[in-house]
């Protein structure tokens, strides 16, 4: 059923061959490459978060009492501390090996640029410098590209990745063991290699394979790592721990773990409970302060102490003890704050516009050829980024004068002084070059450079260096290696930021404080291309470690946001419908519900009896790609009896209720819009034909499978029932009464492990399954064709009851949008039955039934028909 | 059905006059008020968040795009920033006088006391004072109890009441004009007063009520204002108001907006969204940066910049600059953290026992006396308090040594220096008196003492000012004035931390940072007293500014919460249970899945059906108290047809599902269940009688009405359909199938509006009501008993059909509890009906039903049974 939530109209109406407009091909849900639209794509499943309460799960439950209930209790919660604290063992892993990368190469560099200062004042041997460089980045961004060749799901961010799953898409591979070595590697090296990449949006994919990992205790890349832990074996508790994987990874990062727990809240948070908030914040500090220990104790020597959030932290905004005028902000400058915000908005949305044209033209053009074309672009950016540091330094940077070494900038929080990090680069003694100090450290120096440095940096200065980053950073991201974009949005955003203090402080004399215009502007860029709300303030404002620079910091977010929706979407929606996830919003729009559950659901339903043979359900699992199955059993009589008895018979009053929807009426109605529908032959076809499917070949590609046209037979499932050409719509589409929903997965396990009895025989005697052999091989359940059908005999029964679904959620077809809409993705549903009111089953919702395309066309239709 | 979720038992099983135990009475349900348990009460009623699509919605739904729903979201933000403003304007208002007033109070004592130092060296005169200080005091605490005589809802902390209807209980009373009015004008004088009582638990009510009633821009107290202003006229958004509301209350008291938003995603989260969460932040930065903008103008007439964040912070916790080896706090100290957070949970424990037992003493034998006892109690109060801190402080108090002013008091934000509030009281030049520092100040101001002042407060005096205020405190909360906790804790927790801080560095030595023990120490008797969780370590953390106390504060409040949940529930949820509103959970424990959905549910049903006569609808509202009504058709065929009709025909495979439940098997089974219960001489009455209710007499209380064991008539819709005695239970309980729910307000309304049709015509011909009609009236319906009959014609007839909610959320009987109640609280449900596998509504299950004390019983019978 699930994936393939709109083939009805193909299966109902239309023969091979018919050559279909693009706006038919639109309502019939037709999955089109088209130039400028990437609909969702069919083979991506939900995760199942709500409960299945089968027999065997009961049987679990019987002997459940409140000391079992306390243990598993604490289970979790030694999990979530485990999680945390590894989580924040990556980070550390993580930032040393950069930190000791940029060193080693920095400091060769250095020196060498220094020799080439004192030996070549005509700057002649500048070459070896600049070769220098270029080795060691080309050689870092090699391996980093070389090792997402091993993994490919570990391009990028990964945060498109973890909010796709967080909103409950099961997307493949995102939650392995190798894609996070391949990830937690790769991204050292593309930092190091001098990319204009952050290691954030890796550490936080990190930090959610660590969560969805360590409680399983198993690997699949790795078989060996198997500790027969079978607890947490379910798509709910693994969501559960990849939300607080997910908010320990962004507590790492940014010495924040309430903007962690946030962030999770925001992508997952409709799945939401205070337990569970509690545990994630639980995490998140585990993560930050581990983290913190260490790296208090390795930098600084002060073990025990705890001086070093994150990995990204902006260091302490401060007055000058002196300086009683001085203040961070005022009420006047809220008015700048907003004007940046919406510039930040409009550069953001630039931003995204340009980075989605680039990342299309990629998707045509390199990802289809050889994969060292990757490679050898991922080459070519590290190369045309050394290159323009080095020669935007030496050309256009200004040597500036240190500022005294004031007192405030020691803080308590122990980070380095401002001014050890600024680069002197061909400049003579007491000044500085500008443009190297900022292009020649780590980002976060930079970005302490922007907020803290008192020293001043030229206007053209900032304006080039925006302007450079601007563009490389847009280049970078997207590339075949791991990489972040928060760092590199918010260094680009302070440069716009400190450019804006600039002005206002030296053109128009005001007194403001630079290192505030600077943040803001790093908030506005930052919030105009990511568009994260509520998370992104709280991060921020942990960041900074001053509660008084949330009001300034949400308007501008907020301005930004609005001004950049204007436009397009986040930068990392743009990616994840780039990648065609059906993921779902967070409400529909109030106008959808002028459509109901009868109008979007999916009428064509392959179904298993209660009892089923086992050669009917081998056909059903091979010639069907259906995650899940209705249990039913057939009902001629509801109907009639239900409109018979539903007529009030006292007095002369009559109500009749409009009618009960039936899978052939539905069906009719259906083939009627069609019909109106004008500019199509469709019209014609409608009453016709019951197409067939053809059978999914084994090792075929699931999406090609999906995307052919397929004629669905009426499973057969009982030879002396086979379907007849000659049959009516209320023959082909007999009401069918439900009885509970069975998993493709459990279907298969019952099979592999021989559940079934003999025709002769009570069904009593079928074996039965506990709930540990049930779910033993979650998450990856054995498919239909791995079955030899040699040690199956095909006229055995297999009684599906107890192992099914006895009582999902289900709605009534008359059900409006905004209501199937809040019980699916708050529940986390991912089959939802339509019941009508006499208890037959007449359809099924999946998310892609309720992606925002299909609601739309739907909705289109609907207006057109009425 | 909502209001009387269990006396099923009473109405199918019993007569007048029988004698139970009390375990039968705690089976059937009944209300016992025991000595020690208070059962929830069944006259509150759930808020209704789910969404009604009735046809008057859907007109409006027609007419929506994509504009008007863009003009209504501006509003709601226009209206959030409203809320957060005025919400802000109250706490400036608050503070003002509360600092006012008890200026002028110390002022003048002081002055006095300072004259009687100089004049009476043998102390003769101290009386003077005495008797100064308790007029000022006893007057104040006279005007706030008045104001509480005449809204007696502000009573008391705001707190459990706000949480209360965050879960979804509508209580009456507490979002009014008048108990803002009371609240506000009240807690200023409680706490000026010299009571142990804080402003910040009002301050969030009052922030509560603003919300609940700014964007309805009506007033019940007040007629004349009504703007007629008809948007947000559903509990859904007032609800959303409403958290908004209490979150800028927060936001305003401890200037901590993320805090703020997240106290009400605990109290409220599951009705979340992430819309509503930005809104909310937005609404409690307006709030925290108004007061800011204000303070820091009057305070210190920086007019445009933002130093006071909010009335209680904790000023900067910071070593001094020249001290290197100063840390904050260091790994070893956590073990202490954890050992304090045991101590504050203990200690959390026994306040709340010590406080239930006075609370429970005070509804037995102080709320039912003369109202004016009350005003002597808090009279009482108030002098206690006057001659205990007036005698400790001289008989107990120590002179200390004034500590040479440091510079690292001196806060960037602004507070007043630390030593401008220490109190000399008797005591010499350069040294102050100890124990008056910390009861002759503001709490705010003690609390910075015990934080930041470098001088020592000596053992005997922490220790005697800890219990003093302990058991005080504990006889102030719950007087009848309006009385915050969170002030009161914070500083018996200080005093609690200093202590064990004093110990640690004097005595052992320890290089420890005082202030730092005695926030943990706060922290750990707030965690104790209150057991919130998130919500307080993130208000902390943002009091202090320190985003590094993170880990410690968690730590401390998460012990201290699992100590003090080892004993007892936190203060609020005690005073929540005494006042037995049925507050759900955030989730049922897992045992609770043996039972099922047809276990828990109200089996009878007084129900209507789609086109009923005036005079059938008048007898069934004026004789039931419930709150909905199923719209039903009688149906006898479906259950026989379905046995039938799913029985497999083909082969020899036969399955046939256990049985559907029905009304009158549903009957049969509970009789059946309590006939096999051993103790009662129920067993006989079973299949005897169907008891009769008698009708509710108008102005009766409404408790009263449903104490009363009642006999539920089978509801004579029509004259010719007259119950008769010798009916089987078949007959009673006919199957029904289920088309809709219509809500009594809905009934009432479509009965004055004259909303019918005569039986010679269409139904065609009835009037239509529009949606501003539907919902002109809210919150407050007309009542049944306004309604003037001769005003109808009886033989009249009215479609409920378009009124009515066509599609609720339904489960099927076999559902599990825990997906029951998941649904139920998840989605905001007032009714659930439970509709059987053919469409025929056997049940409705309300909060009531989803209770931990209902689903106790339950579950204990369901046992016995089994």
């Amino acid at each position: 059923m699930a994936c393939c939530g709109n083939c009805f109209c193909c299966q109902c109406c239309c023969r091979e061959g018919e050559t279909r407009t693009p706006e038919e091909l639109a309502i019939l849900g037709e999955i089109q490459v088209e130039e400028d639209e990437i609909l969702p794509r069919k083979d991506y499943e939900s995760l199942d978060y709500d409960r299945c309460i089968s027999e065997p799960y009961m049987e679990i439950l019987e002997g459940m009492n409140s000391k079992k209930t306390k243990k598993y209790e604490a289970v979790r919660w030694m999990m979530m501390f485990a999680i945390g604290v590894t989580v924040g063992l990556v980070g550390l892993f993580v930032d040393f090996f950069v930190r000791l990368f940029s060193q080693i190469k920095f400091t060769l560099v250095g020196q060498s640029s220094a020799i080439a200062t004192l030996l070549c004042s005509d700057k002649g041997c500048l070459p070896l410098s600049l070769l220098e460089l270029l080795a060691f980045n080309m050689t870092f961004v090699f391996i980093a590209s070389v090792l997402v060749l091993i993994e490919p799901v570990a391009a990028g961010s990964g945060i498109p990745e973890i909010k796709s799953y967080l909103n409950g898409v099961k997307i493949p591979g995102i939650v392995r063991l190798r894609t996070f070595l391949c990830k937690a590697a790769g991204v050292l090296f593309s930092v190091a290699g001098g990319l204009f990449v952050g290691k954030e949006g890796p550490m936080i994919h990190s930090g959610a394979i660590v969560g969805a990992g360590l409680p399983q205790f198993q690997s699949i890349t790795f078989k060996r790592i198997n500790f027969d832990f079978p607890y947490f074996r379910s798509d709910r508790d693994k969501r559960d721990f990849v939300s607080a994987g997910a908010a320990a990874g962004v507590a790492a990062a940014f010495g924040a773990p309430i903007g962690g727990t946030l962030f999770s809240l925001e992508e997952g948070c409709s799945f939401w409970n205070q337990g569970l908030t509690w545990k994630v914040l639980f995490c998140s500090m585990s993560a930050t302060f581990t983290l913190n220990f260490f790296r208090s104790g390795i930098n600084f020597n002060k073990w025990g102490s705890f001086q070093l959030p994150g990995l990204l932290n902006f260091g302490e905004f401060k007055c000058s003890d002196g300086d009683k005028n001085c203040h961070l902000w005022t009420a006047v400058d809220l008015a700048f704050f907003v004007l940046m915000g919406v510039v930040g908005g409009l550069l953001g949305a630039l931003f995204n516009c340009m980075n989605k044209s680039l990342a299309k033209y990629r998707i045509r053009h390199i990802h289809p050829k050889a994969k060292f074309i990757r490679v050898l672009e991922s080459l070519l950016v590290a190369m045309v980024t050394t290159v323009v540091i080095f020669a935007a330094s030496i050309l256009l940077g200004e040597c500036r004068e240190l500022s005294s070494p004031t007192t405030h900038n020691t803080t308590l929080s122990g980070s380095e002084d401002i001014n050890s990090t600024i680069r002197q680069f061909f400049c003579t003694n007491k000044t500085y070059n500008d443009m190297a100090t900022l292009f020649f450290n780590p980002q976060e120096a930079a970005i302490h450079q922007l907020f803290h440095q008192d020293g001043t940096f030229s206007p053209v200065t900032l304006s080039v260096f925006f302007l450079l980053y601007f563009l490389l950073a847009c280049w970078t991201y997207g590339l075949s290696v791991p990489s972040g974009l928060f760092v590199p949005s918010l260094l680009c955003g302070a440069a716009f930021g400190r450019l804006v203090a600039n002005i206002l402080k030296v053109k128009l004399g005001m007194a403001i404080y630079s290192g505030t215009f600077a943040l803001i502007g790093a908030a506005a860029f930052l919030g105009g291309v990511v568009r994260m709300t509520i998370s992104l303030t709280v991060i921020l404002i942990e960041s900074t470690n001053e509660i008084t620079y949330g009001l300034p910091i949400m308007i501008t977010l907020m301005v930004a946001k609005w001004t950049g929706d204007f436009f397009n979407k986040g930068i990392y929606d743009i990616h994840i419908e780039l990648r065609g996830v059906p993921l779902l919003e967070w409400e529909t729009e109030a106008e959808m519900d002028k459509l109901t559950a009868s109008d979007i659901m999916e009428p064509n339903l392959t179904y298993v009896y209660p009892h089923t043979r086992v050669q009917s359900l081998v056909s059903i699992l091979r010639t069907t790609v259906y995650h899940a199955f209705p249990v039913v059993t057939e009902n001629r009589q509801n109907e009639r009896d239900f409109m018979k008895g539903n007529i009030l018979v006292s007095n002369n009053i009559h109500f009749k209720k409009s009618s009960v929807v039936s899978r052939a009426g539905e069906q009719r109605r259906r083939c009627q819009s069609m019909k109106s529908y004008p500019s199509s032959e469709l019209r014609n076809v409608c009453d016709e034909h019951n197409a067939a499917v053809e059978p999914a070949e084994e090792g075929e590609d699931l999406l090609q499978q999906m995307l052919e046209r397929r004629y669905a037979p009426y499973p057969n499932l009982y030879p002396d029932q086979s379907p007849s050409e000659e049959w009516t719509m209320e023959e082909r589409f007999r009401p069918l009464t439900f009885h509970g929903l069975i998993l493709r997965s459990q279907l298969v396990n019952l099979l592999i492990r021989g559940v079934c009895y003999a025709e002769n025989q009570s069904s009593a005697t079928q074996p039965r399954l506990s709930y540990a052999e049930m779910t033993e091989d979650y998450p990856r359940y054995p498919d239909i064709h791995d079955l030899d059908l040699a040690l199956l005999n095909p006229r055995m029964i297999v009684d599906v009851t107890p192992y099914m679904n006895p009582c999902p959620y289900t709605v009534s077809p008359n059900t409006h949008i905004s209501q199937v809409f809040n019980l699916f993705r708050t529940m986390g549903l991912r089959h939802l039955p339509v019941v009508n009111a006499v208890g037959e089953i007449v359809g099924i919702i999946t998310r892609h039934n309720l992606t925002h395309e299909f609601l739309v066309a739907k909705l289109r239709q609907h207006c057109i028909t009425i």
